[in-house]
């Protein structure tokens, strides 16, 4: 059987089957249970829930029962520095505040300027810790609590985190790390120990640790849920995002080298408007008559899909879109119209949030209730 | 060819032919040119030199060109803490105080608590950095410089040459690592990425480094050397020692799992007495008679050879030893009485020393100038 996709956390390829992907890596799919079980808890289900862009998971359902039974949880997840971060870098955070908010738990947030470094072979350590900086803001100005969030660099925290990160290096050898993540004789020494650095977060407290994050970062749990028992602590559970498409159709990821497959937490109005119109790919009609006679197709058009998963919130307002578009009474510029005004909405509240958050850098990363506590601890 | 004999830095096995070593990992020999530079410059020549433990050397002669040129260079060496530091393991640091005495320059000593830690199935974190402790008390009482020494476990240093060790690790891929330690794939991801610590110490200073060990340490300098131009560092040189040979015979290395084949830095006289006389391994004859009619080997005799080797410093006196065993007047248990009391005088002096040694680790570790300075430097 020919592989015509690849999902790895350094590369994601070629048009991703799910179905396939949740039966090879032995995750379980959200299913309705599981969300009746989620929304009973919360009152309602975050969009990106409720739409399936969070559609995988492994143990949430113990993490539901811990908190019912009072035993709590915690949240982990992370970001490898980059340039800039896109629309689809940040939807996950934005869904991991919304549990924050519902179920009122610590949240750590790891930025692996190591790994960044480490797997890029054209990234300085200087640079991929500036990239540090510049997300930090993108990632504060979605509004965690500072209190019950710590936000920390690995090349800074390193000294709290090495000695559990040695604890666990040492239950995984080449073998399995090679098995897991592909690595070749060609894989730089500081990549091969890189997994147990992921790791640690998932240690930094007793209870069960659930991990919101793109199903690419699969591979680290399964490794994770190996060898956290024989440490004393239980295996993380995960919360696993399909990726949302690249403008330009519904293969790969959108790519920081290619800037039309992506709009930019910092592209202006303009920009986001002119990459919508040009290269949003379409499930219009070739012409407005053919459009108005049959109508395009919802699923491979990138602005209904994208506003289906995120930017139109309300269901009867998009289950609307989706039939006028379907019918041919809503027309492509006009559905492009529509995305662009809800993205600019959507980035315009992010640049005030994020223009706030220089002055809170020091909060999360190191003043706030959780991060002095964190600065004071050394886990081993 | 078979080997019969095998040299690693986690293993010494068999009679090591030294010639074949040099051969084999590429160093020089210290000839007696190199002798007589040395001792230009130092006035004399320490006994561990003089005959021959410290024979081997990579761009020694670079060192000393660099010293007399007024660049200066620096020293590293370092220690895997176990349980009990034996003779053997102390006769380096004693020649590298030697050093630092003899030309003034800055000492760098890595406790390698997490080496240990990875390296050994039975052993826990807690105990190597417990070890760690004990034996920074016994390097101590060697009286290095306090301002001039700082010495450092890996797992409390860590965030200050992690950014370092990524850009080691960076430029090592598993292939390479393979090829110079001999790592299988079941050999653990933080055992991997471990070399790039241990080298991380040699770019402390942008001089060279000289670094005084054992020469089964050679497999993490020469990558060192393969690599450290590429980041703006001189490649390390080294001054290489053999193996102090075991009690029990010149065949392998001390061994702490076989209290018999060493004397430990806390044995009692009586102890070291026993060791002497039950263990350890003579070259005499089997009767007085026959000793007295053909008298001793000394090169195979282990008191002779520990004497010889450090013990015993004055150049005529050991030569009348010699001399005397040689041709049956001086009889095996006279040898080994003469063994006695010089180590005994030895271990009775660092004993004293290192009693004092319990009040000074502060400063090695934090406050002497050295310390102070390195714990506000992070190298990246």
């Amino acid at each position: 059987m020919v592989d015509d996709y690849r999902v790895t956390p350094w590369q994601v390829e070629g048009e991703v089957d799910y179905e396939r992907l949740v039966r090879e890596f032995g995750t379980q799919k959200i299913d309705e249970n599981l969300k009746a079980s989620i929304s009973s808890l919360t009152g309602e289900l975050h969009v990106l829930i409720r739409r399936g862009v969070f559609f995988s998971h492994r143990d949430l359902d113990l993490v539901l029962k811990d908190y019912r039974d009072g035993k709590g949880f915690f949240l982990y997840t992370g970001r490898g520095p980059s340039k800039a971060m896109h629309i689809g870098h940040l939807l996950p955070f934005v869904f991991t505040k919304w549990l924050q908010d519902k179920f009122g738990v610590n949240l750590y947030v790891e930025v692996t300027d190591d790994e960044k470094f480490l797997t890029n072979q054209g990234v300085t350590l200087d640079e991929a810790r500036s990239w540090a900086r510049e997300n930090i803001l993108d990632i504060i100005a979605v509004g965690f609590d500072p209190d019950k969030t710590f936000i920390f660099q690995d090349t800074e925290y390193i000294r709290n985190m090495y000695p559990r990160a040695l604890e666990i290096s040492k239950k995984l050898n080449f073998s399995e790390v090679k098995s897991v993540f592909g690595f070749e004789g060609s894989a730089n020494i500081g990549w091969i120990f890189y997994p147990a650095i992921q790791m640690v977060p998932t240690m930094f407290e007793r209870k069960r640790c659930l991990i919101p994050s793109g199903i690419d970062q699969d591979p680290y749990w399964r490794l994770q849920r190996d060898i956290a028992e024989s440490l004393g602590y239980p295996k993380a559970a995960q919360i696993q995002s399909r990726f949302l498409p690249p403008l330009t159709g519904i293969s790969g990821k959108m790519s920081a080298s290619q800037p039309e497959t992506a709009v930019y937490l910092n592209d202006d109005p303009n920009t986001v408007r002119k990459k919508i119109m040009r290269y949003a790919f379409s499930g219009g009609q070739s012409t407005v008559e053919l459009h108005r006679k049959l109508g395009g197709d919802p699923w491979v058009d990138i602005p209904f899909i994208w506003l289906y998963y995120f930017f139109e919130d309300d269901d009867s307002k998009i289950r609307k879109v989706e039939e006028d578009y379907r019918s041919g009474r809503m027309l492509t510029g006009e559905l492009k119209e529509l995305l662009t005004e809800k993205l600019n909405g959507f980035l315009g509240n992010h640049a005030v949030r994020r223009e706030e958050a220089t002055s809170k850098i020091d909060v999360y990363k190191f003043t706030g209730k959780l991060a002095q506590k964190m600065w004071s601890t050394v886990f081993d």
